[in-house]
């Protein structure tokens, strides 16, 4: 795409991160839909429906010629209403002075894992991220998420212009990997954490999550709750750990 | 909140981003609920309705002693139906080839403005919304959005951890302000620029739009379509323009 660069005023090609939505349907029926970057969306509506408690098993191909309808296969019999969870909460909520995490939490149990890693390796996961991210140098728009084993070795990275988007293809991914719950694992993501995040990871079981940026404190409420150790601000070899502090040694 | 900081393993308070859900009330019926930094929620909520093509008019107190419901007063009969657009689109959608655009634009007219602009001033707007930002120091977890009139002077900033949020507040703030629709003023974003943020900036009526960061592919189509001036990575002076270059002198 063509763009006007100021001052100077000079035409030049510029790529830009890609955005298009994507309608998943289970049964025959849209459940949702979520502006994503394309690709990797058998994994993106997989990993999804499992973070919000739907037993998804497989996806995919694309029901449209654009590439922007997918069809999941889910296990047994599922309560779709709970999709609705985000948008429409019930009307019991608030007024009867219900926490903010029970009012939007997805049920799952503790995070389970005696996975104990180095400080410095937990530093070194945004670099390792940053220098697997292909796109994000010709696009400066994209937020990643990385899935690494306990030595650091990165086993999965995805790319998107949401970062929710991110996080459910690494965690699909992992999936159809065979790798969930995701107890011997770390998960790092390029920007800020927020409580969707730390609840997508929780729901996959994973012990870990680092991020570049900062956490929310229902971000840092959650993860206290569920056991899921925060690191955030992780840069120049720093980290701030917010909760779990155990898994660190 | 207490943070543990490595190396050194310091205990150090650390003031975070405050994330907590808000539930949108019309009718007593809840219709979305959004997670959100709480502090100008009435305005929120109008901003939210509005872009979303539903005429809110007045909004609050809050419903609850947590503060984390609000019922929002509308004009007239209202479809809510369609604040169900982006989560669950109808089944004509994607497989009859239906344009992404169509699939998930609210209804609006293209932004009627006459308004020219110096770059100058558009290169400045970042720098004057940075300065105003008074929570991005202290939690680096804040998204921020600006208005500005056209003499480049600050009329609102809001600040949020949902980027959609911060344009919300902005937006709610602007109706309840009689400024709607915003023909001569032109608003700024702290990230980058997704289709839903120039979708609101359009249904808003702004006719010029500059983000610090990258606009995706569908927020210039957007941006194209409905007529609004784009700016992205406007940093030291230099800025592109992805759409709308006739109103830059």
């Amino acid at each position: 795409m063509d763009v006007l660069r100021l001052p100077g005023a000079r035409m030049e090609p510029d790529e830009l991160a890609v955005e298009e939505p994507l309608e998943i349907r289970v049964g025959g029926s849209p459940v949702a839909v979520t502006m994503r970057t394309p690709g990797h969306d058998e994994e993106l509506a997989i990993g999804f429906l499992r973070s919000e408690g739907i037993p998804a098993v497989a996806a995919g191909p694309s029901l449209d010629l654009a590439g922007n309808t997918i069809e999941v296969e889910v296990e047994g019999e599922v309560d779709l209403g709970r999709l609705e969870r985000h948008f429409y909460t019930s009307s019991s909520c608030g007024v009867c002075g219900k926490g903010a995490l029970e009012a939007v939490a997805v049920e799952a149990p503790r995070v389970d894992s005696d996975l104990r890693v180095q400080a410095s390796l937990l530093a070194a996961l945004p670099e390792r991220l940053r220098a697997a991210q292909p796109a994000f140098d010709a696009t400066g728009g994209l937020h990643a998420t990385g899935l690494f084993d306990e030595s650091g070795t990165l086993a999965c990275l995805r790319e998107d212009v949401g970062r929710h988007n991110a996080m459910d293809k690494v965690i699909g991914w992992a999936y159809l990997a065979g790798l969930l719950p995701l107890r011997r694992h770390l998960l790092c993501v390029s920007g800020r954490l927020s409580f969707e995040l730390v609840q997508k990871a929780a729901v996959a079981g994973c012990p870990i999550l680092v991020a570049v940026g900062a956490p929310s404190t229902l971000a840092v409420d959650l993860g206290r709750d569920r056991g899921v150790t925060l690191c955030g601000f992780v840069r120049d070899g720093r980290l701030n750990v917010y909760s779990g502090p155990e898994r660190i040694v």
